[in-house]
C-alpha cells in the first residue's frame, strides 16, 4: 500500500464542492419556478438570484481549494 | 495489500461529481415545471436555465478534476 | 503509505463547508419563491435574507477555517 494519506482527504473535499452545488441549484431552481409563474417580477429579482448563486457557490469553491492544496500544498 | 491510496481518493471525489447532479436537476426541473405551467414565459428564461446548470455543473466538474488529477497527476 | 492523518480531516471538514452550501441556498431560494409571488414585499424582507445567508454561510467559513487549521496549524 502507497500514496499519501492527503490525497484521500483531497477526495473528501470533491464530495463538499459537488454538495454545494445542491445549494446553488436550490438557489437557481427556485428562481426559475417563481419566474415563470410571474415574468414580470423576473428582472427585479436577478440581482438576489447572483447573489444567492455567489454565496453558496464560494462555499464549494472554498472545497475544492481544500481539495488542491491537498494535492499539491501540503 | 498493494495499490495507491490516491485511488480511494479518486473514487470519494467521483461522489462529488454525482452529487453536483442534484443541483442541475434541480435547475432543470423546476424549470420544466414552470414552463409546463406557462409556456409563453419560457423563452424568456431560457438564459436563467443555462447560467443557473452552468453554475452547479461547474463545481461537479471541479471534483470530476479532482477525480482524474488524483489518478493521473499525483 | 505516508502522510498525516490530519489531511483525511481536512477532506472531511471541507465536506462540511459544502453542506452548508445547502442551508446558504434553502434560505436564498425560498426568499426567491417569495419575492417573485409578491414582488412587493421583497424589499421589506432583504435584511432577514442576508441575516439568513450570514449565520448559514458562517457555519460553512466555520468548517473551512477548520480544514486550514487541520492543514497548516496542527
Amino acid at each position: 500500500m502507497e500514496g499519501d494519506l492527503a490525497h484521500i482527504g483531497a477526495g473528501l473535499a470533491a464530495i463538499g464542492s459537488g454538495a454545494a452545488a445542491i445549494g446553488v441549484g436550490n438557489v437557481a431552481g427556485n428562481f426559475l419556478s417563481g419566474a415563470l409563474r410571474n415574468p414580470s417580477a423576473a428582472a427585479g429579482q436577478t440581482a438576489t438570484l447572483f447573489i444567492g448563486i455567489a454565496f453558496a457557490e464560494a462555499l464549494g469553491i472554498f472545497a475544492f481549494l481544500v481539495s488542491l492544496l491537498l494535492m499539491f500544498a501540503v
